[in-house]
């Protein structure tokens, strides 16, 4: 095919109706992987349009950009009805390859699943949804809600400690699409559309029970927080002699073995089996006895500094990682020692800026970088393209203040 | 379709040869989604067969039965050239809803994309790794190399924070299948194989660029850890007068006014925004003034017990949520108040449990629960299914020790 990129996705069309991470997230990983994403924004931006960080140099929001790569912005009056008309439709528009929705609007019945489905009967429609009720929520409600920052922070202390990374946004996104990408393979072979429904609230709860903690708490009441040590088998940091910070861990018998060996601790350990009648090759032993290895290994750290902690763990192949602040891993990448998956773009509004490929490889291939759309950049384009509307009309639109001048 | 579930994956068919949280939490999506999910282990159980939590009552794996629900188990000696090559078979049967594998191997090049695609041309394989080189990583050493532990806690405190929930992992998992769903519309469509590879650190790396802060770490160093508070607008956590502690959020303006609004604050802020010169409708001031707000809403919530929060902020339509205990969860789901994602299953070698359902709902309704495998329960069975073998073959296989018996 001529001008194909060999995208699995190329040709495929997204509306997205949704602002902050999740349904952002989800369609851009869509994008990359070779859709047509079309965000529509009100004129002026959604919620998450100024959102943190932004950019010292221009105010830009690093977050908005960093979410929307390689979308296409539509920007339009969505109060109004003739603005509403016109997302219906690039919803709704014909073709095999369109007639896909993510949104997370609550409290907009115009764009339900009965109004999309009315005007084409095989639409896919993926709502996502604070509570399954309707009801809003927000990662940073949620995760308190089931019993994360409970486990989380300083053994023994009392506060509960909330995580900074919206886990949960990021995997209700790749969640949703997941869910569209199933029901777009239904709708190839039967040609049933679907409207599915995913709450923030359920993926957090199905998320904590899918690794056995909700069945564990009940059974045996609440766990104590335990640090930054490893729940349930050996892994905990470890500062080294020059004032660095490393984590280490001992999962399988393998990488056990290979941390004794490495810090020269065989004898000490196989004296405290003995002298305990305990087999440190179980796992729960070693959580059991977490504190006394630390203490045990912990002056081999004490007594090097990083790079050779780095040198002799590796050599090892202890299973291990040096803790970074956000700006050294933007420095180390910037000095060539970073991953393939992080590229730079001189994203239009804020200049030059470290920037993610897919982690997705095509064998060893990462796919391109890409920039964020201005805001109502492809307005024209995008109602011209699948709507048909000619110069005049969409002079029209902006006169009338349906979309914004583009 | 006589005995069809309607659900949009029924009959494909994956074969999943991972362990731990990434491949098994994405293939049991899929599985949730209609698929037959065929997780492959070595006779006796991976490296995850023990993970924590374990129930006291059995010893089995919590953890394990979670994260593999709904599936078939086959299990297979894995170091034998005849074991392998069955599992080589399972992965490249012919049939059009066949051919799919998902794996999480470090160094069994006996299951690698070459040897696959030499039996089946179009088979595709979704490989997850550690580092995008091959090397071994896991959650809980990419979190800390990628920066987020030192942005996590208390401020000011000076150690990094792990992070209990291993997040990077639950997203691989999804981004995973998300790309083995894009590669299977590819294939529907052009009858085009294809080798997908994610590294857990990639995705990581993606995750903390993807929301700006890689970006924003170059431009502004790093940023100071804040405690609960939510980032780059205001959110965090209160005390109430019984001793409970809620998280409150107010990331929009109207948000904003009705958090004022409910503790009667209006006139105290409207005078701060005077005598400041600042105005609070902006979330990075409400960010930048965040102690100071929370110190004017704290008396209001230290006054009132949680039912009597509960009450106002609900009426007044304030975003929050109140922090629970694992425990607290659970035992809200037993009284009713949960939500409709987690049921009960009468899991086999463990009894009673509280499991998910997924949380992807075909308009309101959720999917059906379900229990994990036995280990290896399915080996006779999905050898006769997919591979044709007779019982007597079955028996030799056995015999010989290339399967466990069954």
């Amino acid at each position: 095919m001529p001008g194909s990129t060999g995208k699995p996705l190329e040709g495929l069309r997204v509306v997205e109706c949704a602002s902050f991470v999740a349904g952002p997230s989800g369609c851009m990983t869509l994008g990359q992987l070779g859709a047509d994403i079309i965000r529509v924004d009100p004129i002026g931006g959604g919620p998450d349009y100024q959102r943190w960080p932004v950019s010292e140099r221009t105010g830009k929001s690093l977050y908005w950009t960093a979410l929307n790569k390689g979308k296409r912005s539509v920007a339009v009056d969505l109060r109004s009805p003739e603005g509403r008309g016109l997302v219906i439709a690039l919803a709704t528009a014909s073709g095999r390859d369109n007639g896909i929705v993510v949104d997370n609007n609550a409290g907009r019945p115009w764009l339900s699943y009965e109004v999309l489905a009315e005007r084409r009967t095989d639409v896919i429609q993926v709502h996502i949804q604070g509570y399954a009720d309707g009801r809003p929520a927000v990662d940073y409600t949620v995760n308190p809600e089931v019993g994360v920052p409970h486990l989380t922070g300083p053994a023994g202390s009392g506060d509960p400690v909330n995580h900074v990374l919206p886990a949960w946004d990021l995997l209700a996104g790749m969640t949703a699409v997941t869910g569209l990408l199933a029901a777009l393979h239904r709708r190839e072979r039967s040609g049933q559309g679907a409207f599915l429904q995913l709450a923030l609230h359920d993926v957090a709860l199905a998320g904590v029970a899918g690794m056995g903690w909700l069945a564990e708490a009940e059974e045996q009441g609440d766990r104590s927080r335990h640090g930054n040590h490893l729940y349930g088998s050996f892994g905990v940091d470890f500062a080294t002699g020059d004032g660095r910070r490393v984590m280490v861990v001992a999962l399988t018998p393998r990488q056990w073995a290979a941390l004794r060996t490495v810090t020269g601790t065989e004898k000490v350990f196989a004296a405290l089996e003995d002298v305990l009648g305990v087999d440190l090759d179980e796992e729960s032993e070693r959580f059991r006895l977490r504190e006394t290895i630390a203490a045990v290994l912990r002056p081999w750290f004490e007594a090097r500094v990083l790079d050779e902690v780095t040198r002799e763990l590796d050599a090892a192949h202890v299973l291990w990682s040096g803790y970074r602040t956000m700006g050294e891993v933007a420095a180390e990448i910037r000095a060539g020692g970073g991953s393939g998956v992080i590229g730079q773009v001189d994203q239009p509004g804020i200049g030059e800026v470290l920037t993610a490929r897919s982690p997705l490889r095509r064998g060893e291939e990462y796919g391109p970088v890409a920039t964020a759309p201005r805001l109502g950049e492809h307005t024209g384009e995008v109602l011209g393209e699948v709507l048909g509307l000619d110069g005049a009309e969409l002079g029209g639109l902006v006169d009338r203040g349906v979309v914004a001048p583009f």
